[in-house]
Formats: structure tokens, sequence, C-alpha cells
């Protein structure tokens, strides 16, 4: 819990960017209203441009108006809130920019009478991570282990050596339980949920593992393009912005083991023994790129990856990833995990497909549809289990229904956005929900090898339309345990 | 499959009482307008009061425009039904009652030129059970082991004697695969989908068993008082009307092992393993009985069970029993079953609950709720799944939540009556959800020392208000595995 005594000054670098904008400022100010902010806080936004503070305020308080999950600010409410905001202006690579900082954070607790806490949020291209730790560093702003935090925004490294070395910059300069690098589909409610629903009940987890489950698929489908990305983008792509990180995350809560206690260093063990286990890939035969072409998404006309803003003359940066793992441990031997991800596929769905095997007993015809339990992430927060159930008649003839849990029918209370919670988070030092240094190089570690096959290989690029759910290799790479990738009923038609 | 070529003559005796009206002759004339009846049938009323066939048949439509789940008549279809209703009066004591059905019968097979399968109800008191068998048997009516089939009401005998000597007085002039013992319950759609969602699931079956349950509820709750069947319950009581026969087999269905072969001796088989691995009872200890006094009954008063027509001055006979039972087998020893049955109860429901021992892993707090599978068999027929999941927020709270699954929601095919299930059944001479007569004869002798010991040992017995959920002292009977009957939310509630 938070201890709502010790003053927070909240530090967001690029905070006239558009991930402070849409997200960050909103959670700040859902969790200001829900009353969860410590007493005493202030929000500091440094950014390159020049801007007077009450245009500044008053673009934030747009930001919220539109994306906030709570609605319009409230006049009485907003004109509280944004009086601990604070604009500086500043270039992150002159050094005058962090004794401003540091001058600032101090005059300011000196009105509280305390060391506040200080939260540094890296809301900036990894290109400045490095400046800005060091610029910290040097002005000894962040310099109480116990106090002062920095939230360092994917993507970590684009490779092994990469993520290594910049591990390596910041252990130099912050202890480990100063760095929470953030991966936000950790803070999404349904993926919390994962472990609850696994380990505070007693009937999945004797069903867990490769005795009774055939297979299990982790897809995150987007319905967007790479829009105004394409800069980042074509230098990243599907594997290193989506499943390096965030399937590689929902794998880990979906496969690891039960911790012994409930804390973040046990919990971050157990993931990272999952990461470790995961078959080395000796080749990129298992893995199926794609790339979007020309199409129409849901009525709307798509232009090609190749022709969208910034994107390199014939670029092959994929859009479109799937691929087959294997966990070499006791529980998984043998169980394949399916994961894909995509941009411009015709649905926006973060699912979780854990398959089980047939039934045991051939009773009934062979023709019968194996259980699955389908964890929905998003859009809809949802979990359903699929099982066989007489048809209602005078027969005894099988048909597969579901048995449904929704969020929304269950709770009455607001699901927070990923952002509030992983926010609260750090103010409490609680690093469950973040990525430990040895975490994200493991990932790295599976990614690379494959990354280079890819490259050394002129690995396969899949070309598929804007609005299809990508190259049919992907539905190929499923045999013998499954036809098609589960996807959700068409909203349409439910 | 029904042999739609193989005519059928349905012969009711009792062909004038309640269980016709209300029942039988809704359940057929359902099977007609489904187009499930055989191309030549015809079904013959007999009965002691003399009736002409026209009063008769209107008497029989407006309990179908009454009862029916389909709704009224349609002139049409009613005109082409009624046409093969016949009424016969005679006196089931009287030979000449036999020899003028066994005349009509083959009359009316003649017309069709072939011998028609024929099928004897026996919607009569116990008493006349014998005398008719008897007179099928001396005048030959029944006499074609594969065509003909008599089916017997509940009760069948009164303790394991009687269905001793009954069983034997009857296969002295029957084949076994004759005999139908008829237990509705048995026919309702939830009772048969139970062994579909046990066997044709694999996430279900590898949880039931001792490692994985706690304790086990059966329970069939009614609103209904004793009304005017005083003559009858006022000899038998809650034991013998109720537990002996719906909850032994209800118990059956929950507990048994998974057969072979989904066929009728194999199951039958399975079932009686179950009743013969039942701990004999050697006091009654683990019973509760109770009777209900005056009180109120869903806002309308309601009489003491002493003051209803044809109850015995001072009867001791009950109307409510709680009773706790053990399997003694490799799969249930040590986990208790729990059946409860009473009229006069706030709510009409039949539900078993399946209560999972806690999560194995206690990385949350002790305080959960361990999960709870409900399978409802009326009012709704539904399965739900109590498991615990993260209230949404900014914290890990756990909160027990339900999966669902309904029939309503699922199917749009109607549910058939029992009754209508069972007696195609047998036309097709599927004995599958019949008892057998060692089921029968086990059941009997798991009751009977157990009602002997009641009476030996002066059992109490618990008096409760009509409307309330029982005796106090059946709740004590559940501690330490439960606090409480489960019970379903108030309709309004939910």
């Amino acid at each position: 819990m938070l201890n709502k005594k010790r003053a927070v000054q909240i530090v967001i670098f690029g905070g006239n960017g558009d991930l402070t904008w849409r997200k960050l400022v909103p959670a700040l100010y859902n969790l200001f209203i829900a009353g969860a902010l410590p007493e005493k806080y202030c929000i500091i936004c440094v950014d390159y441009v020049a801007m007077k503070e009450p245009a500044f305020r008053k673009k934030l308080r747009d930001g919220i108006d539109q994306f906030s999950r709570t609605g319009k600010t409230k006049k009485r409410d907003w004109a509280r809130f944004e009086s601990s905001i604070h604009y500086l202006a500043g270039d992150f690579n002159n050094p005058a920019c962090f004794a401003a900082l540091g001058k600032h954070l101090n005059a300011q607790q000196k009105t509280w009478k305390q060391r506040a806490s200080r939260v540094f949020y890296f809301a900036v291209s990894p290109r400045f991570i490095e400046t800005i730790a060091d610029g910290l560093h040097t002005h000894a702003i962040a310099s109480v282990a116990n106090l002062d935090r920095l939230v360092i925004e994917k993507p970590f490294g684009t490779d092994y050596q990469t993520a290594h070395s910049l591990n390596r910059f910041l252990l130099k300069r912050f202890a480990e339980k100063q760095l929470y690098r953030i991966d936000h589909y950790l803070g999404k409610e349904t993926v919390q949920n994962i472990l609850a629903f696994r380990f505070a009940n007693s009937v999945f987890e004797p069903l867990w593992n490769k005795e009774h489950i055939d297979h299990i698929q982790i897809s995150v489908s987007e319905t967007v393009s790479i829009g105004k990305r394409g800069g980042y983008y074509d230098g990243s792509g599907a594997m290193k912005d989506m499943i390096q990180n965030h399937l590689m995350q929902l794998l880990c809560v979906t496969a690891m083991d039960c911790p012994h206690r409930y804390e973040a260093e046990t919990i971050r063990d157990a993931k990272l023994q999952v990461l470790k286990k995961i078959r080395p890939f000796k080749n990129s035969n298992d893995l199926i790129l794609g790339q979007y072409t020309a199409g129409t998404l849901n009525g709307v006309a798509q232009q090609a990856y190749r022709k969208e803003d910034n994107i390199k003359r014939g670029s092959r940066t994929e859009t479109f990833a799937a691929l087959k793992l294997f966990i070499d441990n006791e529980k998984w031997k043998g169980v394949p995990f399916f994961l894909r991800t995509g941009k411009c596929l015709p649905r926006q769905s973060s699912t979780i497909i854990i398959q089980f095997k047939k039934s045991k007993h051939p009773i009934f015809s062979d023709d019968i549809t194996p259980n699955q339990l389908v964890i929905s992430v998003q859009p809809e927060q949802e979990i359903s289990l699929l099982f066989e159930s007489k048809v209602p008649g005078l027969q005894m003839k099988l048909k597969a229904v579901e048995m449904d849990f929704t969020y929304k029918d269950s709770y009455t209370e607001p699901i927070p956005e990923a952002y509030e919670a992983l926010l609260l988070d750090v103010m409490e030092g609680d690093a469950t929900l973040f990525m430990r240094a040895d975490q994200v190089e493991q990932a790295w570690k599976i990614m690379t090898p494959l990354l280079d096959a890819v490259k050394s290989e002129n690995h396969k690029l899949h070309f598929y339309k804007a609005g299809s759910w990508g190259p049919q290799a992907s539905r190929e790479l499923l045999k013998p345990f499954a036809n098609n990738w589960f996807s959700l009923p068409d909203p349409a038609i439910k």
C-alpha cells in the first residue's frame, strides 16, 4: 500500500509527447480523483520545446478530456490538479537541463519539509535513455535508492547485446530496485487476473500442464496500421515491437509455476524460469513473417505498408509475426505455444487460448470438440470455457457450448487503465509487474538467434492484404494441432 | 433410434388418473407433434370408472391445453391425435378386464397386419402392480419379450424385502428387459447432461475425486405441501418418496465411474457399483428428519402437516430429510455426500453442488472461497462455476465470481419434458434411464437399516415452519464441511 504521507515528485521526460498526453497524465488524473495519490505530489514535465505553463496545462486537460476512461474533467477537480503540473523546457543533451530540474525538485521539497520520493518517467525515444540516466546520476537527482525510481519504456535494447549494455550502463548508476522497465500489458486487469485465476483456484492448476493441455495460442491482433510511427517502426518490426516484450510476458504469466510467495522477486523469478526453459531456436523454420499490402480495413481503404510515411523503399520489416515455441521443462515438455501478432488485422483482440486434450473417455462419438479456455484481455475482459453439452432433445447429441465470465457483468468496480495500476505501483515501490534486468535480457537471448537467422537466411516475407488475418502460412504453422487461430466471433454476429 | 415401422400400442393402467392427465398424455401428444411416434400407434387408457370416449378424450385435451409445454392443442393436430385414443373401463381385479384388453389389442393389430410393440404403463397405486402384472401374464398379453414392456412407477416396494418380492413376482412372469422401473428425474435434460458434461469433456473428470473434491451436496427442495396426497404420503414420507429413488439416482450419476460404453447395461452397472459402495448405516446419527408446521409460504398461509387431509393424528411422518453418507471406494473415500429434500421450503430447486478443496497454492490470503460447481436441474437448467477472480482496481483483491452456462441462453432447441424422453426410450427399448432390479433393491438395502434405526431408536423428529429452509439441525449436519446448504439466489434479487 502507498504511504500517502510520503510526498512524490513525478518527472516525465518527453512531457510534451504523445504518451504523456494520451496515457500518463490521464492516468495520473484518474489516480488523483480516486484519491490514490499521496497527499503531496507534483508532476514536472520536461521537454525540448519552449511552452508557457498555462498553454501546456490546457493541452494536458484536452488530452484527459479526450482519452480518460472517466470522461471529461470537472472544473473543480481540474483546478486542484493543474496547480501541481509544471513544465520545464530543456535539452536532455545539455547539463543545464538537469541542473534546473534538480533545483526545481529541491526547492519544491523544501516547502514540503521532507525528501520526496521521485519518479522519473522516460517517455522518450530510446536514444535518450542513457543521456537522461547519466544526467540524473551526474547531478545526483535520483540518488536515494529507497525513494527514487526510473521508469523505462520499451523498447529496452534492440537485441541481447544492446539490452545487456543498457542494463550495465544503468546498473552502474542506479540499483536494480530503482529500475522499472515497463511493459504496460502487465498492468492490464485480465493479465493481472491470470495469476489470481490460476493460483487462487483449485480447479485449473491441476489441469495446467502437458498431461491435459494440447497446445496454447497467444494472439495480439491490432486493427491499426503503423500510422505516424513509421520512422520508429521500420527499424523495429513486430518481433521487436510486440513479440519480444508483450507476447513473451503473456507467455510467462500463462506458463509460469506458482511462486512460493506473492511478491515481486518470487514472481519475477518464476517468470524468468519460463524464459530460460524456452527451447533455443536453431533456425527460423517455425517463424512466419508478414507485411501488409493495400486492402480494406473495416470498410476503409488502407494503403500498403511500403507506402506509409517514413518507410524505407522496399522495406522488408514485418508487420505480422507468428511463431511456434516449446518450453522444455517438466510441466510443458512437448506442448507447443503459438504466438501471433499483426497490424491491419480485422479486429483488435488479445487472447490466450488454452486448448485441452480430448476426453479420455471415448464413450461418446470421437467427433467431439476439445475443451478450450479463452482468456480475453481485450477488447472485452472475459474468461470463457468451451465444453461439450447435451443438446436438449430426445437423443443424446452433443454440442460445444460456453460457460462465460465477463468483467462487465460481474463487477460494478471500474477497470483502471494499465498505466494507472503501473504508476501507482512505481510510487509504492512494487516492481511485481515490471521487468527485471535478467528477464529483459533473457527475452532478447531467445529472440536474437531467431532474428539473426531471419537476416542470414533471407527469411521469406509473406504479404497479406490489410484487413485479412495475415498470411495463410501462419495457419499452416498450427498444424496438426489446430486448423486455424482462435478468433472471437464478429461483434456484429455476437 | 425408434423403428417407426413397428406399430406401438400404449396401454395406460390408471388411464383416468392424474398422472395420465397431467404428464403422460401431454408427453405423448408432444411426441406426436414432433413426429417422434411410430407411423402406427394407439393409446388405450384403462381405468375403473365408466366413461364415454368423447368425454374422456375431451378431458385429455383439457389436460394437454393446461399442462403441455407446447401450449394449447391445435384443432387439426388434435383431430388426428384423438382418433388414436381409446378408453376401456374395467376392474383390474376382474380377469374380464384383461380379456377385453387382449381382444382389443389383437383386433387393433390385425388391421395393421403386424404384431405391434406393446407398452403397459402402470400409472396406478402400487397395490395394483402385482394384480395387473399377473393379469397381463395370465392372458398372455405381454408375452413377446422383445416387443412388450411394462413401465412401473415408483414407489417400487416400501423396503428391501417388499422390493425384492415384487421383483421376484415380476421376473417370474416377465424378462428383466421388459421391465422399465421409471424414475422421471433421470429423464430430465440436466440429469442426462451430467453424463455428457462429465465424460465428453476432459477438464472435469480429472478433478472428480477425493483428491480435489471437499464434499458434495445434492438437494431437492419443493415449495409444495403434500396437498391431496396425504393418504399416500403419510404412509411413506420423504425418505421413501424422494431420497430412496430421486436423490439416490442423482447421487449415482454424480458419483459413478465412466462406463466402458454408452449403453444401458454398462451405465446401470456403473451406477450399481456406486450404490454397492455406500457405507452401510449402523445407526441414524447422520440423518435429520423434519415435519412442517404452520407457516407462510411465499406470502400464503400454510397449515401444519398434521392438519392436512388424510394425515393420522400425531403423525411422525417426515416431510424433510437430510442425510450424510460416504462412498467407500478409491474415488470417493472420505468425501461426504450430503442429501437433502423437503416440502414447504422457500423455493423449488434441484441442485448438485460440487465443492472443491481450497487451492494448494497459498500465495493469496487464506480467506478465499473454494471453487464450487453448481449443476442446477430445476427450475432453471444451468451449470455454473464459482471461482476467485481479481476485483478490478489498483490492489490485488480477490472475490468469488461465476462462470455461467444456461440452457436458455445457449440453445434454441426446446427442452422436452422428462416423460417425453422416457416414453420414447421405452418405445425404442432403451432402458438406460430406467432402474434395473438390482439397482432398486440395492437402494433399498441402503435405506432399510436406516429406516429401521429411525423406528427402533425413536429418532428425533424436528419441526420446521412451512416457508423456512427446514430444521437448523440439517445445517449442523454439514459441519465442518460447510456452514449452510447451498441455495440459489432469490429470484427477486437475481
